[in-house]
């Protein structure tokens, strides 16, 4: 089959690798039906070491089932599903209260088992990590129905986290920092919180469009102090309820302390590009303000989310606005990389 | 009036100085009953350099109004009142959402406006400040009720807030990080939030000998490492579902993280010695753990804790070890830093 490797920093390829078969009973063999590229592939494309053997890439996916390992119940041949970026047992108490990607049983897609970005994958704990979407036929699907469940695998749903975990209230004021896909998605999970005030904090027209698009009231392009200052002004010098940090990086997190309110929220999914940050009186402690969130456990997410996507009330998959075929991945990197294209989905017939 | 001062560390002095007068119409004179020393009183005690003037200490107390501004609504002379540590206009957005310690028209109590380790005290916003007790007259009173009265212009509801933000539900784990006079508020507040498993991390048998009494249904001597692995064998593994951290230092906050659950949560207390420390994918990140916590809103949650102390429902006074008159106000000082007290009382009539 064909899979995608990154070799070192710029460096994609696609290759002929292959097959995977099932390794444990609880294991299922997934034909990709659409994949995609996702803005933590991007962390490595700038930063990865050179490696002989290659990383897998890729942890969002559609696809149908074609083979399950004997101790899988609630999958067959044939059934289309969605896979989450990190695989679970969905039976353990960690799952039970909600937290998925902390699962002792689970793990994350990656080198370490198989890149998504790829013709075939084998999905571990299947029955606990796949989840069946009712009532649709992947081949006569609607293409903006098809983008709309990938988002599901990872990044509304990761945007949603953000918003679930900043426990956002109707009448608040939220603010989200970043304007990439996940940035987005907050929005939109926000607005149908019941947020009142969204304010994004971006650069990127097109992006921030489709912010607006999906429920922003203010869009703030100003960055840094100015940026603050600027939510501050929106806010009546109060400052947010709720921020939502969809980026990753210190100066994100810096806004993001400078404009949550007193009492108020900073709820994370970018994935932290740093480990020590500050936390002490003049950052979260003097105001009580809180820091949460982390990798979203789209598991506990995923079966309300397919039926909002289903009856049309949210469509999150507007987020992609190119598609490639598997020999255009890398050129769907450096799309990405440099801001071309918002997200890049993989589609195998192509 | 007699007051305190510390010029350096640990040294305290007690002197004759101006008594307080009203600077604001909102302002009130309050004749002081009972005060006391803080755990946070020892933080400067510890490394304060030495000033010229001194700093005036103390903030918390119970007294009797003696005069009032003119635009006081609320209060007369002869009520008396508990006094939490900061002041605030109870009618601000950041006071109604439950976080006075923010409020803007509000500050703390110390060097820059009164400490209240002295005989008399000026309370600025006397009305969204200062709350009368019902029904109590604090010289015929009972000594064990003035002791419950007076923790709660700070340490119990301090210890209340911890659990408070971490929202504390029924049937959860619970670790408390500290056993000073905090961390023992926090067991009684976690035990009466219906917390199943209370885990009070702390070596001085006299202190967890009363955490046991307030609702801990373990005790962990070990630091570092080992009490980490302690915490983790006796929650399954799993960690707590709730972490109150009640020291405030470095070390504290690291065990902390060792042994939240995912998807926990972190509530400090302890007035962090830090600004920086580890919130990243090692530490909070990964698995979703949240961090709360900040000065405690006392005034946000006074009256309900004056109708459980005047109903016997909770004694948080039985953190008071030992009660000194003005002059042995520097024995105080020393003996809590050696701890060899608990907490101490002021009583002016000694």
């Amino acid at each position: 089959m064909k899979a995608t490797l990154m070799y070192a920093a710029g460096d994609v390829r696609v290759e002929t690798v292959a097959d995977p078969t099932l390794q444990q009973p609880t294991d299922a063999i997934v034909r990709i039906t659409r994949s995609c590229i996702c803005g933590s592939d991007l962390h490595p494309y700038h930063s990865m070491d050179a490696s002989e053997r290659g990383n897998a890439m890729g942890h969002e996916l559609i696809g149908v089932i074609e083979q399950v390992g004997d101790a899988v119940r609630t999958l067959k041949p044939g059934d289309f599903v969605i896979v989450p970026f990190a695989y679970s047992d969905n039976t353990c108490e960690i799952c039970r209260d909600g937290f998925h990607t902390a699962c002792p049983h689970g793990g994350f897609f990656g080198p370490s088992t198989a890149g998504l970005q790829a013709e075939l994958a084998r999905i571990p704990q299947a029955d606990g990590t796949a989840v069946k979407v009712p009532g649709v036929n992947p081949d006569t699907a609607d293409e903006s129905l098809l983008a709309s469940l990938l988002t599901l695998s990872d990044v509304y749903l990761t945007g949603y986290h953000a918003a679930f975990m900043a426990q956002v209230a109707p009448g608040q004021s939220v603010t989200v920092v970043g304007d990439g896909a996940v940035g987005l998605g907050a929005v939109l999970a926000a607005k149908r919180m019941g947020a009142e005030q969204i304010i994004l904090m971006g650069r990127h027209q097109a992006r921030t469009d489709l912010g607006r698009e999906f429920g922003a009231t203010h869009v703030v392009a100003e960055r840094g102090e100015e940026g603050v200052a600027k939510v501050l002004e929106l806010t009546g010098g109060l400052g947010s309820h709720a921020v939502l940090e969809a980026v990753g990086h210190m100066p994100a997190y810096e806004q993001s302390y400078g404009v949550v309110r007193p009492g108020g929220v900073i709820s994370r999914v970018g994935v932290p590009q740093y480990e020590l940050a500050p936390v002490g009186f003049g950052s979260l402690f003097g105001k009580n303000a809180r820091l949460a969130g982390g990798p979203a456990p789209v598991r506990a997410y995923l079966e309300d989310a397919i039926q909002d996507v289903l009856t049309g009330e949210i469509n999150p998959g507007k987020v992609f606005d190119r598609t490639v075929g598997f020999d255009a991945i890398p050129e769907g990197y450096q799309a990405m990389d440099a801001r071309e294209a918002l997200k890049v989905m993989i589609d195998p017939s192509l």
